[in-house]
């Protein structure tokens, strides 16, 4: 084991860079924090590349990290690199899947979801709600900025996330006869009209915007959910939990 | 027309008090920033007591503001006031409204939602799914802290939020005849199990623990959610979005 004590050390400089998306996406690496995040990635074979923890913590015997290497810091270095107020000292360095093939019926195709906290939640919704695989476009919030990982609690690990070019996947996922619904408050159906089916792909867009028109000019349709009250619209992340248990057909 | 251009005037501490739950629930009242937030609370009969905008800032003539006393202040007192990074510069006190009794035939209640995002995020679905009222129990978040607000986008302006024991509630929806679900992810029945009726109550909980146990005993059933994947559960606004649209029964 390594012990690094000084937040001085350029090991430290070079961890914290991954606090930018820029370095994270050189490195092809990404860092979580906290226990459950560091147990989900160590489920993973070859996840996880190096695991860092405070001299404070001790690691439970269910948690097991076989040969991954550890370095051991103190309280001044756990500081240096923790992005929550209280940080339970234990990090990991993972690596960042390559996802050339999926193997997928169920998609869920996102078009520049800005907000970190809600990126996370929809991807963590879509875990839940069993989607095979998500595709996540340009202009999106990095999928591995430090809130996006908090609020997606793990999801990171359980389902493909793939960044690529939305108008590509359409064409791709059409050929391969699969529908793909796109979301709209102005134009489309109520969601509850199309008759759910185990293959499919969903699209949510833009806290703002929607989905840009010339991805909605693309789709087999385009859904909306009625509001019934004086809100304008539902949360990006609220909405596709409601579209995404519909087409579940519970 | 007032002026107040200097941070240090007393009007200005008094204001930035309101950011505080003990000063607007001494005072009952509480501050909207934003052209969105004070364009809504403007709607509602004698809900704005006062508007206060930045010099800089230029009224449109689609805001009525009737008789509203106003006070002009300039970029330093803005940022005084201000709780977002870029602010519009335009605020507004306004009074807690009071609601003893309502007319409703569905509710949301809530039990200890403690981030305010979720809490403003649950608001503003509710609103959207067609609810009638909210009762917010205790050791939740204040309903008027400012993060509230913005996540909730307006809807605190659109329908009743009340706070109360929700003991006292779920006795006097019981004796009304309303029909409480309660939702746990350990005991209850798959949701889709129940026949949504127009009138009901629904209950969320806290984020981390659900709902407390003494309150669960009390429903007329408790629902959950089936789990798909392998994340442990769903946020908790993202629930509450999915349960009150299949209870619309589109």
């Amino acid at each position: 084991m390594k012990y690094i004590h000084s937040s001085k050390n350029p090991q430290v400089k070079q961890w914290k860079k991954l606090h930018t998306k820029k370095e994270r996406e050189n490195s092809g690496t990404f860092l979580v924090e906290g226990f459950h995040l560091v147990e989900e990635a160590l489920k993973i074979e070859d996840m996880v590349l190096e695991l860092i923890v405070s001299e404070e913590v001790e690691i439970p015997p269910r948690i097991d990290y076989g040969s991954v290497s550890m370095t051991q810091i103190n309280k001044e270095v756990v500081k240096e690199l923790a992005e929550t107020e209280t940080s339970q000292g234990i990090f990991a360095v993972c690596k960042q899947p390559k996802h050339k093939q999926v193997d997928a019926t169920s998609y869920l195709l996102l078009d520049a979801v800005q907000d970190p906290g809600n990126l996370g939640t929809i991807i963590r919704t879509a875990d839940a709600a069993g989607i095979d695989a998500i595709v996540v476009g340009n202009g999106s919030v990095d999928i591995y900025n430090s809130k996006v990982l908090r609020s997606a609690q793990g999801s990171h690990f359980h389902l493909p996330i793939i960044r690529g070019d939305l108008f590509e996947w359409i064409e791709k996922l059409k050929s391969d006869g699969i529908p793909i619904y796109g979301t709209s408050l102005d134009n489309g159906i109520v969601f509850t009209e199309v008759e759910p089916t185990p293959s499919y792909a969903l699209i949510v867009g833009n806290e703002g915007n929607g989905i840009q028109t010339d991805l909605l000019n693309e789709t087999t349709k385009n859904l909306y959910i009625p509001i019934f009250g004086k809100s304008e619209s539902l949360n990006v992340a609220v909405a596709t939990g409601i579209l995404l248990y519909y087409f579940k057909k519970i």
